[in-house]
């Protein structure tokens, strides 16, 4: 499969940073020099492009009669600003790959195909530019209206739908079929089927997530001339709080994943005293009662130690994400895929967000891991031997097979 | 003084906010526009215009022989993103108008003038677009070496040197005349003139500052898949030193000021652990060995929480501002001008930065402080009243006049 690793490294080079890693946010020019090639090979391939309002990309592979539904495959081209060289993009890449397999086996197999096939590639899916992840696929599910999404602002102030506008990805054209499977490949990013020794994982389900952005409030003051005792200092308040969420995952000692990672000061000058912070905290667990017990603990904890400190805090946003059980049938079928392959599969729940979660809300979903060399993903040093990603990619194609010709 | 008060008010329109602020930061539109203004009120007042490489601006009375030495008045136009209306313009503007009083004195008393005067507003006081603040005053003096200045970056990245150049005000013209003293009037930003219901405060020395940037090193990972045990987050680091600062200064409960007031996080998104954060620290205190003990005590300390969290640190900045004693003559002068005026004075110490404190390094410098409302500044609600702000640019008028006729 040395084309997927050639495509891997081609994509790579855009918006490729220093470290080896890549930065291509959403809306941005490496965002639309990634789309520009992605259409081209879809196009090459002769598939059918189409780009949809909220600038997902589709590449479709007419396979049954036109009107019959459509199996989708893919995943997303966007990163983080320390992303790697797979997350996402593999799922793209092989994705397509996998698409142009099934179309040339259906050709070599003259009215086997029941459905057709689509290749995917979903807007800001990693959510690090615009707030909130997932966005592409959730307005395709209709979770999220195309408004609101375009609504959504960058850390400058600039709207989702502009930025779309710019780089010229606010589509016109939509899918004409109706999706009835979606299967996603991805990198696993965490270290399960490193430490198993196996290849291959059917995600089952995902964790609970409750994402809560906080803003704290105090005042505006001389950093040097205000006695401490006087100070409403936003940013003390908002320290003290990330530093309690550690203590309260740590107590509650569930194994729960927690975060701060993102934090946004006012007026954030040397010499004034912060007056307003907003800070996007997360809790993640399989369990949605200890998400819920440690994130409500911890924001009556907040309230009051800022309290302590003078400063007012009030939620920005609080969304939780329920964890998802995706198909069962779709499990069975990457595991007798792999079985078929000789590869040695498990089943796993993630605890991370994907595109396949959002489209389990009105598609039957499956979600394939390969595995993470350490666990370590969102980071320039990301790695998956190219084997690895080879076996992903076979499984992949069964799958897709599978479903576009299984009666009923 | 009804055109003082007039003056204040047009300056603050230039940049105003809607709370009732200012926000004019060094290099920018705004900041253009008040240089510009500046300048039309020197040369319709008759006075000579002057900008220097660094920005400086100088408009000068040639009240003696052209070559004769120069006494210089002035403080700052920029401000704070959460600036007030007074802090700097006010010393800027009684200043003009003090040299215009003067200027008109000495031509009703022909001989009298034994130096020249000038009005100056210097480049960067606050520091807030650009850091080391006290930029001009400190080129001025050869504190600080043009180069450095001019390199000195904002959070873009772009250089003071070209921030200037845009808004074309790196100058090309110098003070032609030898600085024998410097006197500026400032709103004191604390409260102790409003305690001690007195009018002026004569500014005897400053606290001693020690302003430390510290850069937090830990490791980009995904904030869903990255176990807590595994994780090296800078930005929890940075938190739990900025926390560590304030419990510093209360152990040594000396009456030290500090904050954490500016951080830089990267990359700064929701689900990416934070690999590096920059926090700028700073401690005050008028007894230096205070200042160290502190800090040093801080430093050993956030050495060793980073580390028990595996997040390394490194200092990228560490200035010490040493305690400064303002020139006692000019003390002395500034409280017998305004015992003439029948106004109540007083001396003070200051926990603040001015640029009379970068000029008394080179030129015997004074410093008079008139009453801040509550002591608040850095603020859009500071406020001096118009009488108070009177007899500040009453005592000014007088100590200048002194300076410009004394003998010897």
């Amino acid at each position: 499969m040395n084309e997927l690793n050639a495509l891997i490294a081609r994509f790579a080079r855009i918006g490729a940073t220093e470290d080896g890693g890549v930065c291509r946010l959403t809306g941005t020019a490496v965002d639309k020099e990634a789309r520009d090639l992605f259409i081209r090979e879809i196009v090459d391939r002769g598939l059918t492009p189409k780009v949809d309002a909220i600038g997902n990309l589709f590449g479709v592979a007419i396979l049954a009669p036109e009107s019959a539904d459509v199996v989708l495959t893919g995943s997303h081209l966007d990163s983080q600003p320390t992303g790697g060289r797979y997350d996402g993009v593999y799922g793209v890449l092989a994705g397509l790959l996998a698409v142009q397999a099934v179309k040339e086996r259906c050709a070599a197999n003259p009215g086997a195909a029941r459905r057709n096939l689509a290749v995917v590639s979903w807007t800001n899916e990693e959510g690090a530019r615009f707030q909130p992840s997932l966005t592409g696929s959730s307005v395709f599910t209709g979770a999220l209206r195309l408004q609101d999404a375009y609504a959504c602002v960058d850390g400058e102030g600039i709207p989702l739908g502009e930025a779309l506008s710019a780089i010229g990805y606010r589509g016109t054209t939509q899918l004409d079929q109706n999706p009835v499977r979606y299967v996603e490949v991805h990198v696993e990013q965490a270290d399960s089927l490193e430490k198993s020794s196996a290849d291959i994982a059917a995600v089952s389900e995902s964790w609970t997530t409750r994402k809560i952005s906080v803003m704290f409030e105090g005042e505006y003051s001389h950093t040097g001339s205000t006695p401490m005792a006087l100070r409403r200092d936003a940013l003390r308040a908002a320290s003290r709080a990330i530093e309690a969420l550690y203590q309260e995952v740590a107590n509650e000692n569930a194994g729960a994943h927690a975060a701060a990672a993102r934090i946004s000061v006012y007026p954030n000058s040397p010499n004034v005293v912060a007056g307003r912070v907003r800070v996007w905290f997360e809790v993640r667990h399989e369990d949605e009662a200890v998400v819920s017990a440690i994130s409500d603990r911890f924001l009556r904890r907040i309230e009051r130690e800022s309290a302590d400190v003078r400063v007012g805090l009030s939620i920005a946003a609080d969304e939780k994400r329920l964890g998802t059980a995706l198909d069962p049938d779709g499990v069975a079928l990457v595991l007798s895929a792999a079985a078929d392959l000789g590869y040695k599969a498990l089943t796993l729940k993630t605890s991370i967000g994907h595109d396949a979660l959002a489209l389990q809300r009105c598609v039957p979903s499956s979600l394939i891991f390969v595995p993470s060399q350490g666990g370590l993903s969102h980071n320039p040093r990301e790695f998956t031997a190219p084997e690895a990603l080879d076996k992903g990619y076979a499984v992949l194609t069964e799958v897709l097979w599978n479903m576009v010709t299984a009666k009923g």
